[in-house]
């Protein structure tokens, strides 16, 4: 097993989630359309401009047994309607593997459903919150702040990210502004 | 398996390392003695008292296959002679398995000693750093600022930790203040 040298030691930035080194991954909001409530609204937006939503920057040392990969990312700010921009949202392939978020700045949630029992939490993730994903977790990440949200993820190198699954039907609950406030609220 | 609900959601203090759960270590000047390459000078530092070196809080929600623990550190700064104050060091009982440090607040290194090869490394890990240490390596860590040094560590649940290898021989270089700076030195 090798270890590349070059991505032991690597840097960042809190704020603007940027990495020394890293693959970058960016989601503008025409590529993530359906992940939304009411994507009807966002033809309706009063603006030619295709925003990016998120971006991730991942980090892949190494690919052995008991080896870790991490992504470290950012949501801007942004509404489509009353629903927050959000991450598209995954399952792991290997479905045990769990991920350890670590919020840096900014304020926002998780939106975790278990893919067996369906039951979803709504945990919060801004700077100075942790959240654990378990296996045989979807996860979504939701900007409910009006800076970006930054945070890290660490995860089973052989984890995997399986964005079908949950693409297909969604999460069954939304994270929406009510009364000025984030809330849990069934599709 | 079972995810304990309680240790889902967690928050943190990057200036402070406190965690609102998980199980702490402290350990005190007297108890890492031997961890130092000069453990007499202690006996003629100019106080009585037995200073905290650093704490550890750890986190382990579970305990399966794919499963990850994390533990949020502080060093403090403080120095025995040349040498600034640092952790034991160890490697994982699994010696296969990774961990993945992130640097939060302070200015310090990891010493990355693997222990086939016994190459080793000094790689800095302050506020913005991050330092990846591969299975098979035993890692130690320093603060070389004059406040604290906070970071996380997140790694596989199984990976387990063995203090005993490296703290019979301690490694083989030293991290000391030289002409000012941190430098990298043979015992």
């Amino acid at each position: 097993m090798t270890h590349p040298t070059d991505l032991i030691s690597v840097s960042y930035d809190e704020l603007t989630a940027n990495l020394s080194k890293g693959k970058i991954v960016e989601r503008r909001l025409s590529e993530i359309r359906d992940s939304f409530l009411n994507p009807d609204l966002i033809d309706k937006m009063p603006t030619d401009e295709d925003p990016i939503v998120y971006r991730v920057t991942a980090v892949e040392p190494s690919n052995g047994t008991g080896d870790l990969h991490y992504g470290l990312g950012i949501i801007y700010p942004g509404k489509v309607g009353p629903e927050y921009f959000l991450t598209k949202g995954h399952l792991h392939q290997a479905r045990e593997t769990a991920e350890v978020y670590i919020g840096l700045s900014g304020e926002g949630y998780m939106l975790l459903e278990n893919e067996k029992t369906l039951e979803t939490r709504m945990e919060p993730l801004g700077k100075g919150q942790i959240v654990y994903v378990p296996g045989h977790t979807a996860h979504r990440t939701v900007n409910t702040g009006d800076k970006p949200l930054t945070y890290f993820g660490v995860y089973p190198a052989n984890a995997g990210h399986d964005y079908g699954a949950i693409g297909k039907r969604n999460f069954l609950k939304v994270i929406v502004e009510e009364n000025g406030k984030p809330t849990l609220k069934d599709r």
